[in-house]
């Protein structure tokens, strides 16, 4: 917009790459922001400075972490037996959310994908290997997502780790809990189908 | 979340006060910034400590600029003697986009409200009667939003200044061009009727 000041303008241009923000919610917190207080704006950029430098992988498991190894990697009342391997170091958060799971982590980076020249070695799978390697793996639970690409990664993943003796297993398909039939479109469906299970007596 | 680490969860918290951006957007922006390329984000934390800094408030009419005055005041192209009274800065970018209003402007910065203590000495009203006083002023456009704090306002604004022999307008209400009668409220369409005007032949 010709009427914008260009440090705002270049201000909105950087805010509009961010996930989830729009060309008007970037002209909205662009113009907020220069109207805010001062001390407010530069903790504002400082946190974001400081959580990019502070914030790296886990060297063993590839997830977001502060300190070397991750406090999944570090916890000693974990299963360390038991390994979730996820797509990104995000899928974590969801996962810790729900409480469900005490093992720990295993970011792979992506999915294997040949369309987009994304092959096993440019995951982390080597560093898989390694783990299962180094210490006594007995299962590790594949929680990628079930698109194209991921079916493709997991029938992969399992195939790999089958061969070596490891258990491999995968997060179930079905239902989501509390909603009806006709919420669920038909590949949801079918898997719930083909999942079904007795009823425990 | 227990599980993020103190960075990212501190990036969060700060985020989440932008206009627009909830806990879970704020999370998905600062996940994205801690695993985005440094470069990008320093840049990100530069733009908007140079926006804050470069731009400040028109000394003479109060909008967001660069340099004082600002484009609008010191452009000989505009009608200097048609000031439009806006509540935000924010508001001269909606006159502008939509390129009708060729006179100067005079961001007021609230509204009076006196249950907020919000009283006209708060607001930059003996900065637009200094302007009245200093140039020849030829009219007022009152642009203000039509709720009872703006409407108060306006006809303050409107006592006040016809008194001083300035003509003082205000922008019309009624149905917005292209929409029918069915999604029009009850108030917008009584203004609509009261403004009727006949068909110019």
């Amino acid at each position: 917009v010709a009427s914008l000041p260009e440090p705002i303008s270049r201000l909105v241009a950087v805010l509009s790459k961010l996930p989830g923000v729009g060309p008007r919610s970037a002209e909205r917190i662009a113009l907020h922001l220069v109207q805010n207080e001062e001390g407010a704006v530069r903790s504002l950029a400082e946190a974001i400075l400081q959580a990019r430098q502070k914030i790296s992988e886990c060297q063993t498991c590839g997830s977001l972490t502060e300190q070397q190894p991750c406090i999944f990697c570090a916890d000693p009342r974990r299963d360390h037996a038991l390994i979730c391997v996820v797509e990104r170091a995000v899928d974590i958060l969801s996962l810790e959310k729900a409480g469900v799971f005490h093992g720990v982590y295993h970011v792979l980076g992506g999915k294997i994908s040949p369309l987009n020249g994304v092959e096993p070695e440019d995951l982390r799978v080597t560093e898989l290997e390694k783990r299962c390697v180094d210490s006594a793996v007995s299962e590790l639970i594949i929680a990628l997502p079930s698109d194209v690409e991921g079916d493709a990664t997991s029938y992969y993943l399992n195939k790999l780790f089958t061969n070596r003796g490891v258990k491999v297993t995968r997060l179930a398909h079905g239902l989501p809990v509390g909603s009806g039939l006709e919420s669920a479109d038909e590949l949801t469906l079918s898997r719930a189908l083909e999942g079904r299970r007795q009823f425990s007596s």
